[in-house]
């Protein structure tokens, strides 16, 4: 099913087998694709990957999601059926929807709390996008401030406590990138262990966690991706053999 | 408590009572507080408001909440206390922690959609906000017209069904601004109840709501308060009595 090859514009519909099982449209390189990724990983919940070319969708991907995004969730077992379209919202429905090896707390607080946390880092993100465009970094290093200061009050091995949980992941797809913005910004790159202890050895235990080894791409090749992107001809099938 | 006034810098700390009862820090003429207001009103679930200048915040608003963001919730019974942002976060929060009269869908197929199309509400009123500046008409409706489908499609009274649920309150501040706009555009003004007759039914039902009706607020209070706005002096405490 997932050889990973992007489909694009005059593909035909892609040959997934009627299974009923789950199929995410999705694409190699999307930090909010991987997110979703994740949570399906690690909650062991099988799914087809069908990978999009985001310059030249296909005609069919419109049929299914006429907002034409990734990622983009199919449920293929309910009436319609419905694609599930937003990045949190799908991860949200997951856990709820499958309840075992739960990733949101129960607690209506801790929940929200969690929540807030996972909006806060989408000034984060935007500050690694502009880090990783040549902009400042200090952005980036003062959003993680947050989090940093967070793990250390919660003293845990991982955000979601003994075990990752939903802010472990939505979070990560960033957090795997510092290597990308490493080779970016080459001597300017000055991530500081001192200021960051706990988030280091957090990294390193996330890298060791079954969901993210499962998606985790290495720094060199995402570089790739994106100088293909910014030359005009982005290579989404970078990662196919037989590409 | 709420003599409506909005507190503004050199302000004391509110002098609300040791009661245990919610404090939403509010502002009068926000939509997305209001939506606080109407969920917390649609629950009946006691809480003090604390309305804030938001031109010229008070500073003890940034010990509750650093960011000094309303819409903005006390829970004054847990330790901390705890200040939740973000109006669908907490709204979402109140519906988990408060669940007599649920007003999001248990079922989490059906929980998700509601929320995708609270979601996509995000560029309907990104576009109401343009037209109510002076920009085009046109991008607006054309927003409202999955919620005329979609309500069409359900064929029932509200969005929730018999009652209003979540997508109702969520989408409604901006739907009572539909008189404002009328207000401020004239002769421009080109609803069309031939394009939105269900629409049209629910905004004459919402009317009558009511927690709609307890914090509802006529076109011309509204225009007046955005008119002290532009002259670069907003009037917060129109509605203030004794002001």
């Amino acid at each position: 099913m997932s050889s990973g090859r992007h489909l694009a514009k005059g593909s035909g519909t892609p040959d997934v087998p009627a299974d009923g099982i789950l199929r995410l449209y999705s694409m190699r390189f999307c930090p909010f694709a991987q997110r979703v990724h994740l949570v399906l990983d690690a909650k062991q919940i099988p799914y087809h990957s069908i990978y999009i070319n985001l310059t030249e969708k296909p005609d069919w991907l419109f049929e299914k999601n006429p907002q034409g995004k990734v990622p983009a969730l199919e449920l293929v077992r309910e009436p319609g059926p419905p694609v599930l379209t937003e990045s949190l919202l799908i991860c949200e429905y997951l856990d709820e929807q499958y309840p075992l090896r739960p990733l949101y707390p129960r607690d209506p607080l801790k929940k929200v709390q969690e929540k807030l946390l996972i909006e806060r880092f989408g000034a984060v993100l935007g500050a690694f996008f502009k880090a990783s465009d040549g902009g400042e970094l200090e952005p980036f290093w003062s959003g993680l401030d947050i989090y940093e200061q967070e793990l250390s009050r919660r003293g845990t091995l991982f955000f979601g406590g003994e075990q990752t949980g939903i802010l472990d992941y939505m979070i990560w797809p960033w957090c795997e990138r510092l290597e990308l913005l490493k080779l970016q910004r080459g001597e300017d790159y000055n991530y500081d262990e001192q200021r960051f202890p706990h988030l280091t050895e957090w990294l390193k235990r996330m890298k060791r966690d079954a969901a993210v080894m499962a998606f985790y791409m290495e720094a060199e090749v995402q570089a790739e991706f994106l100088r293909t992107r910014s030359a005009g001809k982005p290579n989404y099938n970078l990662l196919v053999k037989d590409a």
